[in-house]
This record gives structure tokens, C-alpha cells and sequence, in this order.
């Protein structure tokens, strides 16, 4: 490989907005191509931007799809936790529950996308399990507005499965079937 | 790219174990690739076999990627059938569940990363859902020989997302924890 021109090696300090759009671009390209397609080289060209530029804002491969699915988690955390605040009791927050997972989680092939992605690199690399161990501990905050923590862990890996169980199912359980599970395991 | 010899393109129809190895070979490709890198290319390759050899016995990457997948869950799911068969009662099965979940399914970092490749591939492939409904009927029909049809249903999803949620976490839940929610979804 040739070395790339100097201008090109270095970093543009003073573009403050482009770290934000290396992230969003590295989202892309997780979504697009998988996670393990998803290298320094990759981005950089997706973005078009010189690689030195991407290492310069994230030195590893780690930091880059920490930093990338932090950013999707923040998106799915922070509505499900507006969502769970707005209901005025359990009743509510168990047909938000059930709407939020048949909306929100399985109305959006993007999302369902990212999300596999991001449990095959916290599978594949123990580093980004503080992100879906965050993602975890956030909605199992929201669901506590509502629940006690245990019930809330619980419901929390419950609809983690119902999700995924729908999702890459031929026969997809109904919204009621969904909302009996919940409803049982709620108490 | 040129051209391969005829005898290389010729493929080995008196080889009757090669479409195995080239199963196996897959899915190791998936392992340490990832689904999106298990290109036929990539699979020739690492089985050291001519392309055409490959592309004669699987028509289409969906074909190969099912006949892979097919095979992982074929595994799985006969040793999880095994033992809920050799249950004497449903105590005793939940048990063998807790067992089988913090066992088999926490216990191999392979099987770990071929489930979640499968989500990922069953994601971005519609066709691949033929394989995961597979994996949830079968393993749902295991479960009834103790629980009923709601229930098997409802306590493979909370299986997945136990499953899954101790995977991806720092701070898992015991498997006491783990036998309490079941216990409390199987009724």
C-alpha cells in the first residue's frame, strides 16, 4: 500500500461536525454490509473521507462501533423511555409495551438489522457488551416505572425473545397472543 | 478474473462426502467470517475446492446458507429433544431447561456466534426464516411434552431472550434467577 498524501494524512481539526457524521456513516455501512464488513477502510470510503481521517477520531475498531451503536441505542432507548414515562398506569404501560415491540421494533427492517448486527459484534467482541449491557439496564429502568426490578428483568428478556421470535418467524404470534405472554409474566 | 481449466470446472459427481465437507466448511466460514463475508468465493476457497464444485452443488448462496444453518440447528435442536424427552416431569424438565440454557446454549462461544449469524442472515433474508420457524417448531414441539402449546410457545421466547440477555451482559443473571422466570411463565 502507498503511503497517502500529507494533506490527506491529516486530520481536519476544525470540521466539528464530521465525527457525528462518521458515526452516522458507519451506521450505514453496518446496516448495509454487517458488522464484520464493516472496517476502518470501509467507512472511510463510505464517508469519503481519507482513512487517516477515521483513525484519527477513533483510534480502534472497537471505539468505532462502540461509538456507532451507542448512537442507535440512544435513538431506540430514549423513545421507549418517553413512551414508558407517558403511561399513566401498568395497564397502559403494558399496551405501550405491546404497541412499542409491534410498532416500533418490528415496524422498522433498519432497526431489526442493526440490532442483530449488534449482538453478533458484542457476541463476537466482549468489549461492546457495555453497549447492550446499557441498552439492557435502560429499559429495564423504563420498565421499572412501572414494575419491580425483578418482573422488569424478566419482562425485558421476554420481549427481547417475542421480538426476534416475530421477526424471523413465517407465523408471528398475534398482538394478543404477545400482550397474554407479557401480561402473565407482568403479574 | 480468468477463466478456470475444464478439469478444475468439471465438478466431482463421485465424491458423494464433498457436499458434507462443504457444509461443515460453511459454517466454519460463518463463524470466523460472519454471514455477510460467507461469499461462495470465500467458502471454494477455504474448502480448497474449484468454485464451480461449489456453485454445482449450491445453486444460489440462500441454498448454501440454508443447507449450513440446517445443519447447526439440526444439532441443536436434537440434543435439546433429547433431553426433554428423557424429563420425567415437568419439575425435572425445567430443570433440564436451566440446564440446557446455562449448559449447552451459554456454554459455547461457536454456537453462541452461529445462532446470532443465523438472526442476522434470517434479518436480511426472508427465505432464511424457513430456518429459524424450523428451530422455534421444533424446539417449541420439545417443550410440549411438558407444557402446552401457550406455554411452550411463550417459554421458548423467554428462552431466547434469556438466552441472549446473559450472553450480551456484564452481569448476567444466576441461573436461580434464570430458573425463577421460567418457573414463573410456565406456570
Amino acid at each position: 500500500m502507498s503511503a497517502a498524501p500529507a494533506a490527506a494524512r491529516r486530520p481536519r481539526r476544525y470540521d466539528p461536525g464530521r465525527r457525528d457524521r462518521l458515526v452516522d456513516t458507519a451506521l450505514d455501512v453496518i446496516a448495509e454490509l454487517g458488522v464484520t464488513a464493516a472496517t476502518h477502510r470501509a467507512i472511510a470510503r463510505a464517508a469519503d473521507v481519507p482513512l487517516g481521517s477515521l483513525t484519527y477520531h477513533f483510534g480502534s475498531l472497537t471505539e468505532l462501533l462502540t461509538a456507532a451503536f451507542t448512537r442507535h441505542v440512544d435513538t431506540v432507548a430514549a423513545r421507549f423511555d418517553e413512551r414508558m414515562r407517558a403511561a399513566p398506569d401498568r395497564t397502559a404501560a403494558l399496551d405501550t409495551l405491546v404497541e412499542h415491540l409491534t410498532g416500533d421494533l418490528l415496524g422498522s427492517q433498519r432497526d431489526l438489522v442493526l440490532a442483530v448486527e449488534l449482538y453478533v459484534a458484542a457476541a463476537r467482541d466482549p468489549a461492546l457488551r457495555a453497549v447492550t449491557q446499557d441498552w439492557m439496564s435502560r429499559s429495564r429502568r423504563s420498565l421499572e416505572r412501572h414494575l419491580d426490578p425483578v418482573s422488569a428483568r424478566e419482562v425485558d428478556a421476554l420481549v427481547e425473545g417475542l421480538v426476534l421470535h416475530s421477526a424471523l418467524s413465517t407465523d408471528p404470534m398475534t398482538a394478543d397472543q404477545i400482550r397474554s405472554a407479557l401480561a402473565r409474566l407482568a403479574g
